[in-house]
């Protein structure tokens, strides 16, 4: 099926939004941890997580438009600078899933999604115990993508936690293992198995095809 | 394992950038067409590709500073706003992967890796016929990452070339059977299993955890 520039825009909105947040393939499935100055937390799930470089260890994120409606994420970022990105694992998915929910400011999806508060000493906000892949953010900056008020939001790994286990292979480190979840669309989560591993590619070891 | 900044900047490069590029959980693996403007092709596989908005329809990915290797993707970008994004595949995994090898820019990876090129009226971009979801793109603009000289690159969904079956069901598109493949770290490759789907939350049908 081949649907045309008029064709995208004549697509009813559920439609366009199932199809176009299925295109880019398979998203990492996260939490985004944080807090404000007078303590409350806040919970939510990002599938736009996106490596930026390793040195230094960068990431981003995709943040809706501001104006749109309360951003506690965003504006606990603000405040201190402090964030934590936790992978989330099917054990806990469902709960992960409903901190999408628009509670007040007042309410920490912690608390109502059934989810652990976790600190370490080196960063202010909030980890998900649950989770077994986790780190620590700074905040670096907010890029903005004018052409429909989102933000690309910057931050530098601060620390890391992970399984034991990751540094005992010389291979990538294996999220089959770690049971990390991916998501389709809005609504749909995915398991990831190891399909196969190929070396670091040098020009003239490319095999014939 | 807990590792705090200092043990991040210690880390040996190879595992440095073995762990930092996966960290973010699973990534989609696209390749991308393009075509200069006296018709040689390029593919380049990536893993940062990432949803930016519904409506306009717009896809972000993360392109390595462009001084430091020749970069024929970008090149051929700016000379004539043309792009795709394909997904891969099981059965072209292995060679989505050698398209990383640093070619001449004369020798085309389409040729070199064994896949093959396809064209539609509408697009300049040549798609990679072997992918089943693929996207025609219209370049926007490119935001520089000033912390590490890579860039955003924005561009619109012109065209999409999809399975007749994705709009058979009310549900998410489903990733499963189209059957793209996700990548962790530089080398590692994954299958993606549908696990489960969740509705639309609204904050008042959230179930007690």
């Amino acid at each position: 099926m081949k649907l045309n520039n008029t064709d995208l825009k004549n697509l009813d909105r559920i439609n366009r939004i199932k199809i176009i947040n299925a295109v880019s393939g398979i998203k990492p499935g996260n939490l985004i941890g944080t807090i404000d100055n007078e303590g409350s937390t806040n919970l939510a799930i990002f599938s736009s997580v996106v490596h930026l470089g390793s040195d230094p260890a960068l990431l981003g994120f995709i943040l809706r438009p501001t104006g749109e409606v309360p951003r506690n994420t965003f504006d606990n970022i603000l405040a201190n600078k402090s964030y934590t990105i936790n992978h989330i694992h099917p054990e806990f998915t469902k709960n992960a899933h409903y901190t999408s929910a628009k509670f007040d400011a007042s309410i920490s999806e912690f608390e109502r999604c059934g989810l652990t508060e976790e600190y370490i000493d080196t960063c202010k906000a909030p980890f998900v115990k649950e989770s077994r892949f986790k780190m620590g953010m700074q905040f670096i900056e907010a890029l903005p993508i004018k052409q429909n008020n989102t933000l690309l939001v910057i931050g530098e790994i601060t620390s890391l936690i992970l399984p034991d286990t990751s540094f005992e292979s010389s291979e990538d480190i294996n999220l089959e293992e770690i049971n990390s979840v991916g998501i389709s669309g809005l609504n749909s989560y995915y398991y990831v198995t190891k399909m196969a591993e190929y070396p670091y590619v040098r020009t003239n070891e490319v095999p014939k095809f």
